[in-house]
């Protein structure tokens, strides 16, 4: 195998035009396989690998800088930079992260996993390297789906201006993670269709040098390119168009699916992907039917992704379903919500869908356009909670971004029915902005209707009346206070109030107060960062009074990949570690 | 005065050109006499006049629906649109806010004061026009400083995909607040020095229509290309050329500074000026001496302002000492982070001065770029302060959006030998990004230098001990802390200690501990919202205790130009207030 002579990017230079076609090859087949057992980002990879031969055949790395952008597509960059032992060897599989990350290469500069930064991180790097009259390349490699970013283009802005080196490749695969959205891509696509040739040509309205290369999966066209752009004394952009998932027919055919896969799936035929589909209840699938049901009787009713449609079950057929009643705003963050905020000032009901880990790319939007305007959007927020995630892409940070923003109603349903109640709710009222943190995990279904009324702010629901101990469990961590209230009638014979917030913008100062008589301690349970979140409140409101309070939540940091149980542990998530806790407070208050 | 005839926008309709030039001279010299009285944006407002005439001549507002950008140019909108009285009336020179308001006029969409939202607000209203089957006309004013801002370019990207009807107005007088900066404004000027005719088209790229008006301070030049582009049912950019200030011969002169102007500033003459250097001490003076100095003992300092300069201090003199150790990147918050975190990891120096309004633009940049990178970049935060500000620029945020994020140290000193002690650790070490929150106000001297480590990291510093209430005041509040302490001493015989907490990132856990002997109650005392912010942390810290915690603060709210010492009132923040509700939680404790 020629990789096996391949340990550092530098041992790439000896390689003959044939043996660095037939390393395409054997990179293909070692991330087919891998992926294949591991699950994790497929096409993107499989598009970008001569790219990165290419890169590493003209360019030096270390000394040369190559950013990655959200590193959807460094596999073929970590095999060719010291760690090809986490992709031949099964045992290494889980060695190395699925994103950049410096600790394992002096080659990865940042640790990337959100969309659109590569640029703008390069400028940086170019701008140190000339105050201190260095000579190196700075690169910055962009999927055409990360141009939509507003991030991106304030980058490209600020480098078209550097006067120095920064050159910037971006890989054109016509595809964001599902279809790209923007006029930009119709100005992509003349390129690509004119051979870089069109004079309407956006990198060069921004002021960039410009190169095309038709053959993005050829290595020597690529080198061709790079080389005449190493060591370029001003901003040059190389536009090369790929192919999302080359190699790997199925993952050619269904760009979009395989964009990230689950094991075993690049081994399925196109057959077998037609049967997969999922009936099994899911809050994916509780929303879309949700969504595709309001939307035929309210014509005024709108579906928003950024870029992420696949993540909460917005499928192709889900989409072409709504039609004009679903926009995929491209990974435009900012744009989504201050385009929410539009569209319910002027009478429509928009649903925007997001990520909690991508939340925070609009805490401005949330704040100004939509919060300040009073504009009664929803805002669903999917996969908040604790996780074993990787680092970038944690969901503990939404509760304390969200909640403490003024006029927004942020509300944490435990199961179906609340969820449901309070998501009609939103759509019915034309007062508040309101986001919803999507429960997370096994479909709970408390078995009847919620009756409740939304519209009366801040009540929290006190689903048990007990004594001593009152726990507040908040969203997901409904549960855990259940059974904590198990943990605690077994081993101190104690009958725990029981308490369901639902709200997380607000307190209910009445409950709270009546809960202290016959209460010594309030516990509150959030599936996320303590630090500026729900539980802080619960603190802040019993400052001044006898009644003790226990936060329990994440803890104030960047976790990359802790097995969730670990988490639990660390953070006394666990029944029986809350319980010791609180009989501990209690005895110490017995003192 | 034609001006009298006009009440609302149809009256326009009657006119000919001449009495609409008329028109035109009346509202500038209106505009330039109140703002000269009150202070305001200046050279924006004026260099629009013509267009905001044309085009209320043109369209039909309130059907047709305009959307302001940031809304620094909208006096003349108002002053048509039933308003005019703010404008003309010294009484009521106070009765409207500088920005678009929908609470005054059905004209006005939406509250905006932050940039680069009109193109993404206008593709929301003119989608819900679309789903319900609606005709009007959908306009954005933007002007050519807000396209360098991320939000702008996502809602170009998206605008160009509608489909329908929307009609983007780029007022371009080559200016952001200062120079603009940005490969963007290269194309700009060649589609103004061509009169629109070059091929290369930053917004032909993008898919629109394009056309352009080179006299854009001409109303029937104006009204002619507006009536082109009236009821077009596809995307359309009409570019027109103003001057900024026009009409104003030091405005026009003196683009920069006019922008916004304080009373009596339109009288200057171009002599007056030059003399009106400040010389007193001030935060902002502190600050550039600072950076002067270290930027000449050391090349790898940058300091870098997204398109503020102004505000803090950093003068065309300054940006000119400093070269090409100074960046404005635009309008564009995202990169601003983005590019000080690389700089910050390749070596050099960065030091980013942000307005704690703004500085919400970008926290997911902080958040990933900056923090999960851990790199050793230097934040001032400038203006955080509860203030009588507009409700879009309340400086009331930042701590609660900083405080929460991992691996920051956000810094909040109270007086200047703190501060500069700070600053200087800051540029020393390469362990963490950090934030300062400069003080706001007056400049207060400790009278001595400052000679703490920094690096130990959450150490808060008792200034004065003593007993039963520990008052905790944070950076501009440790004054309030101090008088707060006399009011005390002089009501109840109370000596209490005093603490300069100076980190809001972290705890003192030893000292809080230490607290709970001798000690009954804790108050905090900070210059910004409780939810989410630092006192909260003190109240989790003791919730397991016996120890009172009051936190004072300001309350989640959107305040709008509340004069200070009424919000003071409110909050209770004046230490008589702070000093009964004191004594009264003690009492409490007593029974």
């Amino acid at each position: 195998m020629i990789l096996d002579k391949i340990n550092m990017p530098n041992d790439l230079k000896t390689l003959n035009m044939n043996e660095l076609a037939e390393l395409s090859d054997e990179i293909r087949k070692i991330i087919i396989k891998k992926v294949n057992k591991t699950g994790g980002h497929f096409g993107s990879n499989l598009g970008i690998i001569e790219a990165t031969i290419a890169l590493h055949y003209v360019f030096n790395c270390p000394d040369d800088k190559i950013v990655f952008d959200v590193s959807h597509q460094c596999y073929p960059h970590k095999i060719l930079t010291g760690r090809k032992e986490g992709y031949l060897n099964p045992e290494k599989y889980s060695a190395y992260t699925g994103y950049t990350a410096p600790e394992e290469s002096a080659c990865d500069l940042f640790k990337v996993g959100h969309t659109s930064t590569s640029v703008s991180l390069a400028v940086g790097v170019a701008k140190a390297r000339d105050l201190q009259g260095k000579k190196e390349n700075v690169i910055a490699l962009i999927g055409d789906g990360s141009l939509s970013g507003g991030e991106a283009y304030e980058g490209l802005n600020n480098a078209a201006e550097l006067n120095s080196n920064i050159i910037i490749i971006v890989n054109d695969n016509d595809m964001s993670i599902a279809e790209n959205a923007g006029g930009l891509y119709k100005n992509l696509k003349l390129l690509r269709d004119t051979k870089g040739k069109a004079e309407l040509n956006f990198f060069k309205s921004l002021g960039f040098e410009y190169f095309y290369v038709d053959e993005g999966n050829d290595v020597s066209a690529l080198i061709n390119a790079f080389e005449k752009v190493k060591d370029a004394n001003k901003p040059t952009v190389v536009h090369i168009h790929t192919l999302k998932g080359c190699g790997s027919k199925i993952a050619e055919e269904h760009k979009e699916i395989y964009h990230y896969i689950m094991p075993g799936m690049a081994d399925l035929k196109d057959d077998d992907f037609a049967l997969g589909t999922n009936t099994a209840e899911s809050y994916n699938k509780i929303t879309t039917d949700f969504i595709l049901k309001k939307a035929k009787e309210d014509k005024r009713i709108i579906a928003i992704s950024p870029a992420t449609p696949g993540a909460y079950g917005f499928t192709k057929e889900f989409r072409d379903a709504l039609g004009a009643q679903y926009t995929d705003v491209g990974i435009a963050e900012e744009h989504a919500v201050a385009y929410a905020s539009a569209l319910a000032k002027s009478g429509a009901k928009p649903i925007l869908s997001i990520l909690s880990s991508f939340v925070q790319r609009t805490y401005d939007q949330l704040s100004q356009d939509l919060c300040l305007n009073n504009s009664p959007a929803t805002i669903l927020v999917q996969w908040g909670a604790i996780s074993g995630a990787d680092a970038t892409h944690l969901g503990v940070f939404d509760i304390p971004l969200l909640c403490n923003i003024p006029n927004l109603v942020y509300l944490s349903p435990v199961c179906k029915e609340e969820y449901l109640k309070m998501f009609e709710w939103s759509l019915l009222q034309n007062e508040h902005p309101v986001a919803i943190r999507v429960p997370f995990g096994e479909v709970i279904s408390a078995g009847y209707e919620d009756m409740t009324d939304y519209s009366m702010l801040n009540k929290f629901k006190m689903t048990k009346k007990g004594a001593n101990v009152a726990i507040i469990g908040v969203g997901n961590f409904y549960a855990l206070a259940e059974m904590t209230a198990i943990a605690l009638k077994e081993k101190a014979g104690i009958d725990a109030t029981l308490i369901n917030p639902r709200f997380l913008t607000g307190v209910d100062k009445e409950m709270l107060e009546d809960l202290k008589s016959g209460h010594n301690i309030v516990i509150t349970l959030e599936d996320g960062v303590l630090n500026g979140g729900f539980g802080e409140k619960i603190s802040r409101f019993y400052g001044n009074s006898e009644m003790k309070v226990l936060n329990f939540g994440a803890k104030k940091e960047f976790t990359d990949r802790v097995p969730l149980g670990e988490l639990y542990e660390r953070y006394h998530l666990k029944p029986g570690l809350i319980a010791e806790d609180v009989l501990k407070a209690l005895n110490f208050a017995a003192i």
